[in-house]
């Protein structure tokens, strides 16, 4: 597996309409996509367009999300997650897996439209890594 | 001000050679450049290149670095600040505090050579922001 583009940066907020105002009014976003929710993640999520890379909010859906713990330890948000993309996710499942790492459940389509899955961060030097299949014919 | 590039994700860890074999061998990242030491800032510091950005990979320097408390509450490391391009520094900077955000310090050289600020991330939903002028002929 070779290494691809940075995605996104996944960061987690209490208010995703908070973060759209600091990303948009302090450092001068002026792509911001509509927020949608992600049901099957427990988030809802908004992109934040930069000339190279995105911004991923992301605020909790749902009682279930995993991100009430993340903010109950960062009450005021903070980087979640780093996003890669990969040419098949299924292949880099089974490297991943191959070389000893962890991988958080079966693949699911993501925020793009396309599988991801999330490695531990245990095996990722504390950060949690997100793999996504690049969209067909984005780029 | 315009958002500009995300130029890099910073992230701290107790090992960089640790870190770097974690890149390599399981992600797949081709280009590593060697690392060096940013007295400054109290951190050694080695880039890992994307195809659209780049991985900054931060290990403490010295008794005084800041990564220090970082590392106390994140043993295994984690992500640290977000990095974008801004095209000039003391403009940024003005900007962001009439703005009423809190800029950490006076602009100062960075990784990539050029002038930095960090913006304190009770600003920034609870996110470590570094804006770097973008280097003269960049892009």
């Amino acid at each position: 597996m070779t290494l691809g583009r940075l995605n996104h940066v996944g960061i987690a907020t209490p208010s995703i309409e908070t973060s759209i105002a600091l990303y948009r009014d302090l450092l001068g976003a002026t792509k911001i996509h509509d927020p949608f929710d992600l049901p099957a993640q427990g988030v809802r999520v908004c992109f934040v367009d930069m000339p190279n890379s995105q911004i991923e909010l992301i605020e909790p859906l749902g009682e279930a999300s995993p991100l009430h713990g993340f903010l109950a330890r960062n009450p005021a948000g903070g980087q979640h997650h780093i996003c890669f993309e990969v040419p098949d996710i299924h292949a880099a499942k089974a490297e991943m897996e191959a070389k000893g790492a962890k991988v958080l459940g079966e693949p699911r389509i993501g925020a793009h439209g396309t599988p991801v899955i999330f490695v531990h961060p245990k095996n990722m030097g504390g950060v949690l890594v997100e793999l996504m299949e690049t969209p067909k014919g984005a780029h």
